[in-house]
Parts: C-alpha cells; structure tokens; sequence
C-alpha cells in the first residue's frame, strides 16, 4: 500500500498516525494512506515566506515563467502514469483523465507563455504615471507587488492535476510561494506530480509545498500577506469566511465554490439544426464528464416549453447510450463518482429533487458497474430531471455534485429565462443557445451579472464553440454570491489576487529609474 | 433643536423615538437629535436595487458624470454653509473644514470628469476579445457590469463630507445605487449636503438614500449582489467581515480601517535642508490636521539616531507654536476631537503609549480650549513621543486617533526601516524623506508591500509634494493587513468594487455587435 507523504520545508514528511485510506472508488480496494498528525505546519508556512518567498521574487517573469515550463515538460513525459493514477483513484475514464491531467499540464504552459512575454521584471506596473498637481515633477505611479506572504491552496476532490496546478502556475508567476492542499481522498495523482516536480529539482527551495491529508491548524498560522484560494463547496467556503485568519487578521481569500450553472435555450433555436446540436453535445458532455463532478457543469436547463418534449427526448436517449462502470474499459463512457460519501449525497440530491421534479432517466437507485462484481463501486446513472418552471425551488438550490441535470420548461421570454438564471444566486458559468441578437442582448442583460462567464453558441459559431464546462486559462473562472464571488485565473487578470496594488508617489524621472516603464 | 432625518424610498424620515443627541465638540452644545428607529430597511434597500439600480445601469458613464457634475456644483454653491456645519458638529478649524467639504465636491468633480472621459457606453469592456481556439470567429471578451445589487457605505466620523462623496462618486459612475450611513455623532454636514441634493432634484429616485442613526438590522437584508464599503476601525472591519451577510450570503466588502502610517527619514538628509523641511511640514501637517484624526495620519516616526534630537526639537517647537480651542476663532489652529468618547480614548490610548514611550510634548491630561469655558470641549494637546525602536511594540500594534505620533529612532539601515514599517502590519501610507536611489529602492521593496500608497519626498520633489495624508481620486486609497485589505478610489480602478467581471464567448461579430468595442 502506498503511503503518501507531506512536501514540507524541503523533505517528505509521513503523518504521526496511520492515517486516512485512499481507494479506488470503481473497486474500493485501497490505495494509499495519508496523514498529517504531528507535522509542523506553522514552520512550514514560515519556510515558505522566508525561502520561497524572497527566491521568487528575485526572479523575472520570465524565469518564473521558465519554472512553469520545466514542470509542465516533467508531468507531460509522466502522462500515461498520472493517467492511471486518475483511474485508480479518482475513477475516471481515459477521456476524464486527460481533461484533468492535460487541464495541469496546459494551464502551467499558458502560463508559461504569458511568463515570457512580461519578460525582464520581477513586478507588473499598472497603468502609466500621472501627475498629481503640485508640479510638472511630482507623479504617482501604480505597481502590483507580489504579496511577501505564502498562498495556501485548497482544492476539490474532482481536479486533483488541473485544480492544484492552475492555482499554482498563477501563484508562482505571480511570486508567490504555494502550500497545496489537496482534498485528501483523491490526493494520489497530486501527490505522485509533486514527486515527479521535486525529482526533477526545477523549483527554488520554499517556492512550493504539499500537504496530503486533513489540514490541522494549518489557518491558525496564517496573516496579513497570506493567501488562501479555495475550490469547493459553498459550505465550506462560507467556514473559511468565518474564519479568525480572514476575519482577524485580514488573510486574503478568494473562493470558487461549485454553483448552479444554467443552460438557457432560446426560442429561435430550430430542432434538429447546428444550433440544437451544439446544445445537446453540451449537455450530454455537462452531465457525464468526470461523472458530472464539475464545478462548471450545468445542473438547471431552461427550456421554451415548445422544445422541452423533444430536448428530454433527445437528451433521454443520449444519456440512455453511456456505459456506467470500470472506467478502464473502453466501452465505459462513465466512471464511478469519487467516494462513498459523494455517492450518498448524489443519491439523496436526486431523491430531495425528484419531490418537485419529474424523473427522466436515471435515479437514485443502486446500480452495478459494467466491469466490477455487483454491489462494488460508487456507479450512479446519468440522471435527468424535469420541473415546473413555477412551482420548483429547489432545483435553484440545492446542486447534485454528480450526473444529474434538471428540465425546466420557460415561456421562451428573455426576461423570464434571465430571472430563472439569477435564482441560483450566482453560478460560475451559464450557456446561452440561439442566433437572435436582440434576445440574446436582453437575456445577458439579465442574466449576465450573476455569472463569472457566458457562452453564446449561435449559429455562427455552433461548429467552434466549446463546452462550457471547459476553464480556459485566458479566461477568468469564478462567479458572484454562491459560486464564491471570487475570481481565477485569466490570464494577466489572476496575478492581482497575488498582489498587492500600491500607488508609489515621488519624482517622475527617480519613479522612472527605480520602477522602470 | 435640528432632527436629522433619514432618506429613504424617496421621502425625508423621522425614527420613532428621541434617539441620539449630536453636539458642538467644542462647546459641547447640543446641535440635533436623530433616531432610525421603526424605519424599513429592508425595503429602503429594495428601492435602491429595483428602483435605483435599472436607472442608473441605463445611463451611459457620461450621463453618469454629469450627475456627480451637478451635485458637486450644488454642494460647491453651499460651501460656507457647509463650513460652518462642519465647524459646529466636527470641530474643525476652517482649513480642517475645507478639507473635507473641498475634499468632497473635488471627488465629485474628478469622477464627473472620468465619466465624460468613459463617455456614451454605460458598462466597461476589460481587454480585447481573444481567441479561445476551436476556430477563428470563437472567443472570449471580458466585461464589467455594474452589480445588480445596492451598495452600503458605513462612514468614520472623521470624514462627514468626503468620507461619503468619495464612495458615492465612484458607485454612482459604476451604475450602482447606494445607501449611505454616516457616523451619527458626526452626520450634521452629511444629512445638510443630502437635503441639497435632494432639493436640486439632481438624482434618478433610488439612485441615492441616506440613513441617519443606528444601522439597526440593515445589514440583515443584504445579498449576493450587495455591496458594503466601510471605512472606520479595524475592530469594527473584523465584525463586518464576520457578519452573516458577508460569510453566509456572499455580500462584497471593502474595507479601509485606520492603521499605523509611518514617515520614515532616510539617514541622507541634510539637517535644514529642503527635504528635511519637507518632512518637518508634513509631520506638522498630519499631526494637527483634522486634530490628528484621519486615518492617513502618521502615528510612528522612523528617524536616523544621528538626526532624532534635532528632529523631536523642532517638531516639539512647531507643535507648540499650535493654539488649541475653539476652531471658529483665527488663531486657534487645532480644534477639538470629535467626541467625549473620542476624547476619552485619545487619552487612554497616550498613557497606554506612555508605558513604553517618553513624552516630549502635549500628552493626556485635561487641556483647557482657547475661546470656551474652562473645562469644556473634547481639546487634547499635541502630543509627541519618543520610543526605543528595539523595545517598543505598542507603537506597532496600538493606533491613537488623534494629534499624536511616535518618534522612533532606528540605525538608519534601509532593511531595518523596512522592517519597522510592516511590524504596523499593514498601512494606507507611508512617506519617505530621503535622496538615496539605492537606499530608497531597498526600502521599497520591503516596505511598499505592507501599504496602499509611498509617498517618496527626494531633494528634486520637496517642494511639490503632497502631504501624505492627503488621498487623490487618482490614487488607490487602501492597504493590506491591518488596513483593511481593501482598495478604493485610483481612478478607473474604483470602478471595479461596484462590477462584476464576466467574460463572454461566443462569436467575435455578434459579441462586437452587442458590447460595443
């Protein structure tokens, strides 16, 4: 059995006590077991701000971009490992795999890239220097410096290679050193890549840090240029919220908590066209992707009324073609979710639905993996479920982390569709199917606001457009109200959380000299 | 006796009871009584969300503009009136009135002058639309919307005038409508310049509501779109950032807490010298100004040993060349603090200090006020102390919001200055008084990241620069830590509190179309 170890202040740690067990939730045989009993987490926070710290911000955005390169480079060469380690523990087909696994790899190379083009600087300016009143000499000019503190990532259960290593490409482009924390029952794959980083000697002493297992006292150490991004449940965003580092002594924190994505299907739309298609795609891909353990993945579809008989068909069938079981085989198109607790919630998310909502396919109910004995694995079927636009709460409410959609039929009005989107009090993504611009501009009026990004697949565009569940590194990822009000990545957009803006007032041609332009 | 009222739904209101009694600081005069009890709060807010919010989101930032145009020339047109307000109800001198009502109709108009620069588009486009990849017409555009919600501003009582004008410029161009709370004991000048407005009948209805007394259950009605934006103590920041309405339900918050400014002297400066008197004017300034009560007011003094006895003579010789007394009288050039409990706690906290500080000049005892009766008025002298840099650590942690700083004498040694800086743990500004461009540079970098704003006053510079404390539209008004961790004001910058950043895909035509480029 493996054991996994904690990266901290330079060595591997093993915890004090036997631990947590890891399995693979397809089988539930073991895995691994973690622990952190007895590590010293206040010490390894300190040797991340005293080491890591100050060796970062020597280096140029280049460099640091360089840094970001090497490690994509070291996990790109181990995919195929990482790829089963994805298997086994997180059970996910090859497909699933590679969208977590490539999802690391590709951000850290975005990041790379946009680490060479800021070049030769070790901090970003931001704006131009202005002239304050008082004379021609006396100016202010605005920089972002990185944050003299460490960043402490928390991570979901469902990404442990994208969700660990987008937050960290940003981090360390930023400057600023990272503790990654990854949810401990899937913490395998995060694991194996942060031995394959230290093997491969790239980073600085102090610029990045692992902790697998449960997080200890690990807040209590932190302060004033802390950082903490969080990726999970709004729950749990809300305790970090509450928190005495947040609350007391002013850490910074950023959260990007799962949320109920909408996808809204406009009235124009024509059955059976290009439009329709991208739309069913989507959706299909939404709910079985990674076994619907997304947080970008759309839990509410609105819609017309005159399209709903026909989208539940489609959709019904579509879903009825998956394969549930060992995600290993080929000929499964969907893996078990990731642990026996997230099965528990899945089902009890469908039966609390399904007292406002009518079931389309799927369910609740126990069902056997193609692949494994019967009564083995946390398998649950791709799940539809249809409300009443007028009588459903819920559905606004209360998110099925799993393979589990709901059918809301609208009247096909834009005010209507965008009200319905803003009861979900603030979703990371919503999807937006239709070619009439003038509704589309009345429904992103509404409905806009209460998401972090909007995707428009109009005819123009039906054959390009992505899946919306897809988080592209250029673009910010994040939402308002219940998906956390935090923001990530988007390109040069995600350094400012490491930063600190500060205006630096003084002569025009000493600013010039000491900050350069 | 005058009976503040509060402004909501678009009506004057009584609260149902006596309520508060605001008076003269000086004289201790009562001036006006105000209560909230029995007022809807909850419904004020959804005025300003479905009344406020739509009317300002369809005026375009020029339309915007011109209204804080029309307000700021309203307010200007009453300026004496103002002045003596504020002269009655805060204490101030004339100067310290201009300051603040100057200070309030200056931001006005700076914004006014942002929005006609923003011109006939009523959200902003961050950055180009960018290519997502999948196809040439496929990508992504990041916008700011203004929030769908209603901002809270919760005022110091320092700052009645341009406390509440600085927020409101800044929201009202966002497109976002507010509701202002001032500091009861203070909110005489802030009620004045509402009625003005209001009769000017310069406003959209629900653009702009004022709540005069307790906040009573206010914030129990805010949301995921809501926004609070508070400016006082870092005490009541921490409650804030507690509240339900921030950890549960995701409201914004910003935050500028009073924090320990430092001025620090580099070890160059020539004793007599242009820089020297710059500093020396400065300090002068951000003592006695406001009676010290502004939360840009330096509070600890880093000086070279060679050059702090001469420092502390000649500061110790200008403070006491300062009448205090009633500030309506030409020669009295501090007024008193703002209240009795002010008062008590200015001289609580100069013993506090005391215990670890030498006195040099003013300090806690009962001071008597040129022009009043003995005895009367909340005066405290100037006062200012001298600590050692290797035993002092009250002077780091425990802020005195009135006319008192700390002399604290260090090597001279760039690291060390930097060093003392952060142990305030985060502040809105600093000032350095000093020539060295290496020296100065290796200060920065230590010091800069631990404040929202560095003022550098170098020979080429110290006869333009701005006394510190004094906050410019232009220029971010916030710091890290202790400060707040938030940002307000710098221009275009402010506007992001009030918006939500959305990135949307879809087809480059048909997005160009509908944002505008």
């Amino acid at each position: 059995m493996i054991r996994l170890t904690s990266y901290l202040r330079g060595a591997w740690w093993s915890g004090q006590d036997e631990g947590q067990t890891l399995v693979n939730p397809a089988t539930e045989v073991a895995l691994a077991t973690c622990s952190t009993a007895g590590l010293d987490l206040g010490a390894a926070l300190d040797w991340g701000r005293t080491v890591g710290g100050p060796a970062l911000r020597a280096l140029t955005f280049a460099q640091r971009g360089a840094l970001l390169k090497a490690m994509a480079r070291t996990l790109h060469e181990a995919r195929e490992e990482l790829l089963d380690l994805s298997c086994d523990n997180n059970g996910t087909t090859r497909g699933d795999g590679k969208f977590d696994i490539d999802g690391a790899t590709g951000t850290l190379s975005a990041y790379a890239r946009l680490g060479a083009t800021l070049g030769e600087r070790n901090f970003l300016l931001d704006g131009e220097a202005e002239k304050l009143g008082g004379g021609a000499r006396y100016v202010g000019q605005h920089v972002f410096l990185p944050r003299p503190g460490v960043a402490v990532h928390i991570n979901a259960f469902n990404f442990p290679a994208w969700g660990a290593f987008e937050k960290i490409a940003v981090a360390l482009l930023a400057g600023v050193p990272v503790l990654c924390k990854p949810a401990t029952a899937t913490a395998l794959t995060t694991w194996r890549m942060f031995q394959l980083i230290d093997d491969a000697r790239i980073l600085p002493p102090g610029a990045l840090q692992l902790l697998c297992g449960p997080a200890g006292d690990l807040l209590d150490h932190l302060g004033a240029q802390d950082l903490i991004a969080f990726t999970g449940s709004a729950d749990t965003g809300a305790t970090l919220r509450g928190s005495a580092a947040v609350v007391q002594r002013s850490t910074r924190l950023t959260i990007e908590a799962d949320s109920l994505n909408s996808a809204v299907i406009a009235p124009d739309v024509e059955l059976g066209g290009e439009v329709w298609h991208a739309a069913l795609r989507n959706l299909r891909t939404d709910i079985v992707q990674k076994t619907g353990q997304k947080c970008t993945a759309v839990r509410r579809i609105f819609v017309p009324e005159s399209l709903a008989g026909a989208l539940s068909e489609a959709l019904v069938e579509e879903l009825g073609r998956v394969t549930v079981g060992l995600p290993s085989l080929t000929e499964v198109g969907m893996g078990p979710v990731a642990t026996r607790s997230q099965l528990r919630d899945v089902r009890a998310g469908i039966t609390q639905l399904r007292g406002e909502a009518d079931l389309l396919c799927g369910g609740a109910d126990p069902v056997d993996g193609a692949g494994v004995d019967a009564g083995v694995g946390y398998f649950v079927r791709p799940t539809l479920l249809r409300a009443d636009a007028a009588r459903a709460n819920l559905v606004h409410q209360h998110e099925v982390f799993g393979p589990c959609a709901t059918l809301v039929p609208y009247s096909g009005a834009a005010d209507e569709a965008a009200a319905l989107v803003a009861r979900g009090q603030g979703s990371l993504v919503s999807s937006v199917y239709g070619s009439d611009r003038e509704w589309l501009w009345s429904l992103l009026q509404g409905a806009a606001p209460w998401n972090g990004r909007v995707v428009i697949a109009s005819d123009k565009v039906a054959d390009q457009v992505l899946p919306p569940g897809m988080v592209l590194p250029t673009q910010v990822h994040g939402g308002p109200g219940r998906a956390g009000g935090g923001e990530e990545l988007g390109g040069h957009r995600g350094l400012s959380f490491y930063s600190n803006r500060v205006a630096i007032q003084g002569d025009k041609g000493e600013l010039r000299k000491m900050l350069g332009e």
